[in-house]
């Protein structure tokens, strides 16, 4: 066995590499030591448009005859916050207590550790694979998102590339190793609304128009009634308005301008497209320009702009990889994990678009957070599911 | 006749005093030296704690058998503003084309000084006074209304002063000389309301507490349903929000706090205290303190702080009174004035405890604007007005 079989040592040498997004730190060549001495072919492509940063990202195959299967995840890791608040510096992968700390450690370089050495001990036992098996790895999972995973299929798939599967590395759990694998997601979608009125005194209201008052009224359509009840394999859909904001330090002036920004995370009883005509739906009646309001000469003066790209709501049909990944995660636990669309957004909205994709990894409680760290034999732990998911995959 | 009897030049001298709140600019020294020869015996008390800076004010009085009028006002003016953007310099007094420009034309030197013209006027003609005038001018009006008005009225009563009626010299004219008597106003109360929630990410709402919801809830029961719809002598009670602020730039991430601010211009119907009771009122049941709303494990969380003073609300009952001015407006200007509540807070709410008090002065548009001005023939006859007002007050 080659040093890749050990998980421990793996993520130890990848929580070295201080690969905070946009920095690729080290780690995907480090990654890319691991990767080459087990067969894979690693190619290190680079990708910039849109005025955004350049990022590294890595693609390595290991060729067979059979089914392909992609292991996708992301080197890059969050700032560490207040570094002096750290128990042990976030590079230095210190053990205590059975726990090792530092910046990435659950989210995500510990699942990428795991399945290198999931791989490396398949390959050990077993010679040849018989498939293929590709590690999708970016470095801008935590940033943008706009250089990484989703330009990387693009590069892959105008190479020729198709795969049979996919599992997505991230921590799915959220208390213990075993409790949830992660089958779909809600999409996300976010927006700004303004209104503009015309400022004036608090004392002569009729020759102003408040903004603040329209406002109010458009972000309460929003907020109610409820967008739904949620669907057979999702929450409800929710909308959270984030932040309104007017800034005016005059208490007896009305001011010219109020805006809101929301963020709507979504089930699959909508799309995009479906959504945001909802949004317009509901401002459009709310703010008096189908119908006027009552005690209104004018609509209400608004605009909305959608903020990022909203990331699109998926659920994964594919019973046979469920099945597996279950069978896997049951026979090395003893535990049924719940198979959940729960949470926020990941990669694997951009990969759905090519092949079934599945997400395992480890516990998240501690990701983002001052002393992220991961129990260590949960490294083991996740290194065996993988191994049996790679074995039954293949088999 | 002196000098003073010419209300163009007083107002020239007085505009030409840079008494932008809180200095004094010469203006009470310039007034001073115009009612001391009339035989004022002037004083300039001073006031000052709660750690805001001293004003300087002023009460001239000349004395005689019969009843006490008081002229009340303020020589003290608002910035400029962009003083490059006036077409004569602010304090220059410059006339053209029949009307004088300057900081304070109209807000409210122009007042004092035809009311310094009229009792000039009329002591040139019936030489002694049938009763007592006192000016009672402040520097403090457009600032924090603290060590002017309020202060000088309660050293004057300490020192025996009473008075039978009051007239202020704001501009009470929306458009014309003659349009509108002011005989009360409304009063004014402002509070800040700040939710705290939980910050959470907005892919997890029932890890956090979102403080935005919880204000748009409070925000909706302050506006809606309206407090009254206005009284014999007053508009509707009216409350805007002036502003709501969150400040979070995340569109992913549930604030933890959300402030707005709200202005009350209210009427009759109420006073400060049973109004500020049905803002609490109306605060708990919104909150769910009373009773939980659905969907809510506990109250929204939220403080109310009021803010400043709140103004009292006022009506003057003085018939006689409000009887001759209108009559003295008519006379001149051959126009019934309107009487009225409309509008601003003023220095009479403070006035109103120590005896009847009216206001009428000149024409509002320009106050507070680049090149404020007023017609001069405006001048002349509000000089008229008030000389006739005086006779009759004291017939």
């Amino acid at each position: 066995m080659t040093s890749s079989t050990d998980p421990i040592n793996n993520l130890a040498q990848l929580i070295a590499c201080p690969s905070v997004t946009p920095a690729e730190g080290g780690a995907l060549t480090t990654l890319e030591a691991m990767l080459a001495p087990l067969g894979f072919s690693v190619e290190r492509p680079t990708f910039s448009e849109d005025g955004t940063p350049d990022v590294e990202n890595l693609y390595a195959r290991r060729s067979g005859n059979g089914p392909h299967l992609m292991f996708a995840g992301h080197t890059d890791v969050v700032p560490v916050g207040d570094a002096a608040a750290w128990t042990y510096p976030p590079f230095s992968a210190a053990i205590h207590k059975g726990e090792m700390y530092g910046r990435g450690a659950v989210d995500m370089k510990g699942g990428i550790a795991c399945f290198a050495a999931a791989v490396a001990r398949h390959i050990a036992k077993n010679g040849a694979l018989k498939g293929s098996i590709s590690f999708l790895i970016t470095g801008d999972e935590e940033g943008p998102s706009i250089n990484g995973t989703s330009k990387l299929l693009e590069w892959a798939k105008a190479r020729g590339e198709t795969w049979d599967a996919a599992i997505v590395g991230e921590p799915t759990n959220p208390d213990k190793l075993g409790d949830m694998i992660k089958i779909g997601r809600r999409g996300s979608l976010s927006g700004t609304v303004t209104v503009h009125g015309v400022q004036g005194h608090a004392a002569y209201p009729h020759l102003a128009d408040s903004p603040v008052r329209g406002l109010v009224t458009l972000v309460d359509s929003l907020l109610y009634p409820a967008f739904d009840k949620g669907t057979k394999n999702f929450q409800a859909t929710n909308l959270e308005v984030t932040t309104i904001d007017v800034g005016n330090p005059a208490v007896n002036v009305i001011p010219a301008k109020a805006t809101a920004t929301f963020n709507i995370r979504f089930n699959d009883t909508w799309t995009d497209e479906t959504l945001m005509a909802e949004i317009h739906n509901r401002l459009d009646k709310a703010s008096g320009r189908r119908k006027l309001r009552p005690g209104r000469k004018t609509p209400v003066n608004y605009e909305l702009v959608w903020r990022d790209r909203p990331s699109h709501v998926f659920l994964t049909h594919d019973e046979k990889l469920i099945g597996t990944l279950t069978a896997s995660v049951e026979a090395v636990t003893g535990k049924r994990p719940q198979l959940s669309t729960s949470g926020g957004t990941s990669d694997a909205r951009f990969i759905k678009d090519y092949c079934p994709v599945v997400e395992f990894g480890l516990v998240g409680q501690t990701m983002h957070m001052v002393d992220e760290r991961v129990a260590v034999a949960d490294l083991e732990t996740l290194t065996q599911i993988y191994e049996r998911f790679i074995a039954d995959f293949f088999a």
